[in-house]
């Protein structure tokens, strides 16, 4: 067993044997993506890969067994994750059907609901997540289609009321599906009970639009060529009643609502909580595609030579201090960030086959998953667009991959909710100490639950793990505590969260008492102090993720290797944040300089494991798919 | 005139003219990108534009009038700055053929080769550049291709040696070109001349490669569609005497060498320093790219609502200070970098016109050309990419715009000069006096000159203009100087360059006694702070060039605008090297933390203006061609 062999075990974590799995049995689908074919024959494409990938069983995976899967939601967005190696679009038309319109009939559905679930398994059923709206994207709550109930004939009459209410950018909407999930405002008689899903078929089989059904084309985008983004209207179109998803509200007969969850906002965010696996597997995928982009640009660099040295041979890039600081940071990120993602699969997986789910758990889950997707899918456009320009004119060229990549990864940042917006989302939460009443809040609403010991509130959900307190209460004390000292920097970590996190709530404070028009504007003042709360949150647990995934490293080799990379990942963090650590005395003038070269000398310890660490990523070069790694080796 | 006219003229300097011929012929030639065609079918279209073009008038300009041009450098840059509005293909292409390789043809050649210039700007002669190879791209003075000459028959023979010798990623390649403009090492006898220029046929009238060329196709890259991007292989290509362009080296019959400099790297630096027009023009594509996705995004925040205010109504989403934080500090900069771009162009025409050129001018217009172009070109793909995220999923969508011009823009932080090369270059140049020994030197032989007062030397070339230097010494004194005061904002910056650049050269000092392989890893060591050398020159320039635009800004009410956007762009910059100022004592840490607030400060001050500062621009709507834009007025 090599070094890297160790790494990639560490790195696989609990699904390892999916990963396994996939690394041995995708390469055979042919699922690398054909640049030559135009658009329609590339969503063609991409869809009849979809079906060579119903027999590996992840789709399966996602479904319980009663319903017709095999109950492993892990191995579900392990399996989703792994197809980004090969290629994102068909990564994302998987995550459409199976993820997201099979999670909605799985999961917002009943027994009645659940006989589709094999034939949505095996593409008999293939079906669209009609969310979004061309007016309403981030503000779900706001959504204009409606979904009225006519008692006459036990029917929803669903209908798009303004061209605002038009469904916008969904996939599988403008070809393939044959069955909607729509999303719209219930309305029986003269009360609105909110945002609820239900199923209205588009299309026949000849792939006509039903009557009253308007579908139409997002057309050419930045990137996914291979998914069919389209938009829908409705226009009186009418569904049996059974058709409402109706685990979290239903109408019977005689058209009397009923639902579990009294509180309208309360039932909503549970409905969407439901869905949590979407962002799991888009925050996944990010980083996998990142690791691709890093594993061709590593690699690269590691072959082309410029510039000569004293001696007349050629530098190889990789030896160039530039380069390295460019390159390996990322890397290091990539390492922290499958190690977080690692343990939010693990406890979704937890969570999720779990009879009576612990309610604050699911909120806990549901904000990592928000944020680990918005740090993840930045990361990956990051890592992606870097390895593209450390490659230079060949990064360009999409036999080599990673343009490819940086046009299809661009939206992740995006869809699955905004970045900016799930930053918010996390941060909101962690103001006020996850209290139920917030949630559906505008933001004056909200400011009246910042909890006023918030930093308890914090500290407590968050409590660190005993091997992570024990590093912290390690730390050599006084000023001179040790920066390459683990103790150390979960302690800068978890102290910055806590302080932006507790100015945060004071500046907001000052707000509650304030006119509504006063309160916004208070809130919005500090709405970029609100968003660093949830970033320096997730940078806390991601080092504590990566701690942790060191601690189960059982190869000490590896383990020595990782507390390096560890090191670099924490020291790049806190150098990206200096200006905030030293004018908040974390770091005296002194100590502060020494982060820069503390960073370039962990470049000169981790240089020599370049090649072991890409290596860890567990990518085989076939699956890389970039012709100048070939060109390279053979002198091209 | 409007407030936003009077913002137009400021910003369209010296060549305002061209840009209006520009606004007024360019919309009727249909520049527009169709992004349904195939590969082949936009390479043939965007050719096809080319032609277009040729009345404007455009591509006369950049050709003496002995030459058969108009002799209008200034225009010539202008006009293809114009294009990038309208679609980064064609000014690519453009770039290839009229300023690539019609400049080397023009400016590298004589009055034997000059006789083409008429058939290269009316298109009946169209080439390419064959510079770059698959081997070399940044270290041009090692490509292997060989011209070696044949005094029996009088010619050249232009050899690829190697597979690495290939010429690569070269524009009009693909395709459309019959003659390349290659770059080869001259060799006459047993003697090696260095990198020149010549001539060669690479295709027949119909397109087929001639005898011992192969032409080769790069295929799809990330971007830039309609540009034929191809490689050449040369075998025993044989050309007459006279192909080569002979202007700073010749070859007579009887194979005796000449040249007009004798030292082989100067020559090879003086030949290169005439195509400075490239990279000038790729810096202002970049800055007018970025201008035309900040246009759509920031129109689109002025329409766009999401999620309820306390009053009910939706908040647009320019009112949200995350949203101000990503838009305003971008356009600040797109200001800042066009009256930077602007003063280049002026230089570079009075260069250019000039019989005679002061040659310590030139390279200090290579200089800041170098450093331009990177600076550009990173902030033209940071501010479309947030332009595309601030437009959610709907900048995903190639229907308004953004997500096109992202995938186009990619590489333009790679050619003409890979960025992190090109502030190598300047920080070299900075360091070492500009002394002319140092160039084409390896960091080993550079580091023996670097300047032992390199700060005199520093401050002497850069020496501020009267006015800058009155309102630098016009600073309020002591600690407490005011950072909304632009001679602190301009001692602040000029303050930072010098302390950057005198400890780079400390420490590469140390470095000159030490043996080679030494020497080598103490500069390499460095690297990262001779780049910042380069990046905290060209932040000063960019800075002083803002200052002196709006001291020649003759409407009052759009100089005071002028002055609150220079301020966000000034505090911007500081806000992002926040650590440095703090670090090396330049700001005190209570004052360190009012620049954050005083950015916020700003946002207010220019939320209002927000339209205005998109149309002082000068892109008409139509000419965004964002369907968004369009659908948002309509209520869609």
């Amino acid at each position: 067993m090599t070094l890297a062999d160790e790494l990639r075990i560490a790195l696989d974590g609990k699904w390892r044997h999916v990963r396994d799995d996939a690394r041995r049995t995708l390469p055979d689908l042919d699922l690398a993506f054909d640049h030559d074919l135009d658009l329609e024959a590339a969503r063609q494409r991409t869809f009849e890969q979809l079906r060579l990938l119903v027999p590996t069983g992840i789709p399966a995976a996602g479904f319980r067994t009663e319903q017709g899967g095999t109950g492993d939601p892990g191995m579900a967005v392990t399996g989703i994750e792994m197809l980004a190696q090969f290629d994102l679009s068909i990564m994302v038309k998987a995550g459409v059907q199976w993820g997201l319109f099979g999670g909605a009939v799985a999961n917002l559905g009943t027994e009645r609901h659940h006989a589709l679930v094999p034939r949505i398994i095996g593409l008999d059923l293939v079906g669209c997540f009609a969310m979004t709206e061309t007016g309403h994207g981030s503000d779900v709550q706001s959504i204009e289609t409606t979904a009225t109930y006519d008692a006459e004939t036990g029917e929803f009459v669903v209908c798009s009321p303004t061209p605002s209410a038009r469904k916008d950018y969904i996939g599988n909407a403008a070809r393939h599906a044959t069955m909607a999930a729509v999303f719209a405002q219930l309305v029986v008689g003269d009360e609105n009970h909110g945002v609820h899903c239900l199923l209205v078929p588009i299309r026949d089989e000849d792939g006509n639009d039903l009557p009253g059904v308007t579908t139409s084309d997002c057309g050419h985008k930045g990137g996914l060529k291979g998914v069919d983004n389209g938009r829908l209207m409705f226009d009186q179109v009418r569904v049996p009643r059974e058709n409402l998803l109706n685990k979290y509200g239903d109408v019977d007969e005689a058209g009397v609502y009923s639902s579990p969850v009294d509180n309208l906002n309360r039932r909503f965010f549970t409905m969407l909580g439901t869905l949590i696996r979407g962002r799991v597997s888009v925050g996944g995928a990010s980083a996998a595609a990142g690791e691709v982009a890093l594993s061709i640009a590593g690699r690269y660099a590691l072959q082309r030579r410029q510039f000569a040295a004293p001696d007349g041979t050629e530098v190889v890039l990789a030896d160039y201090r530039v380069h390295q600081r460019r390159l390996l940071p990322l890397i290091a990120r990539a390492y922290a960030y499958r190690f977080a993602q690692n343990q939010l699969v693990a406890r979704m997986d937890r969570l999720q086959r779990s009879e009576d789910p612990d309610p604050l758990e699911q909120r806990e889950l549901e904000g990592r998953a928000a944020g680990l997707k918005a740090v993840l899918s930045w990361h990956g456009s990051q890592a992606i667009q870097e390895a593209r320009e450390l490659c230079g004119g060949a990064g360009y060229l999409i036999e080599n991959r990673i343009s490819a990549l940086r046009g299809d990864i661009d939206v992740f940042t995006t869809f699955e909710g905004d970045n900016h917006v799930l930053l918010q989302l996390v941060a909101k939460e962690l103001l006020t100490g996850y209290a139920h009443e917030v949630r559906g809040l505008n933001p004056v609403g909200m400011v009246k639950f910042v909890a006023s010991t918030v930093s308890d509130t914090v500290r407590e959900r968050t409590a660190a793990s005993q091997l992570i307190q024990r590093l912290i209460d390690a730390r050599p004390g006084g000023d001179e505590h040790d920066l390459l000292d683990r103790g150390t920097q979960l302690d800068l970590f978890e102290d910055r969260e806590r302080h932006v996190i507790e100015t945060a709530a004071r500046r907001l404070q000052k707000a509650s008492k304030s006119d509504p028009a006063q309160a916004f504007a208070v809130f919005n003042n500090a709405q970029d102090h609100v968003l660093r709360c949830g970033r320096t949150h997730i940078d806390r647990i991601v080092l504590e993720a990566f701690t942790a995934g060191i601690a189960r490293c059982e190869d000490e080799e590896a383990a020595d290797l990782l507390r390096q990379v560890c090191h670099l990942y924490a020291l790049s963090v806190i150098e990206e944040d200096l200006a905030w650590f030293m004018g908040h005395n974390r770091l005296s003038d002194h100590r502060a300089k020494t982060v820069t070269s503390l960073v370039n000398t962990q470049l000169e310890v981790l240089r020599p494991h370049l090649l072991t660490l890409i290596e860890g990523f567990g990518i085989p070069e076939s699956t890389l798919g970039a012709q100048i790694l070939v060109d390279e080796a053979s002198g091209a």
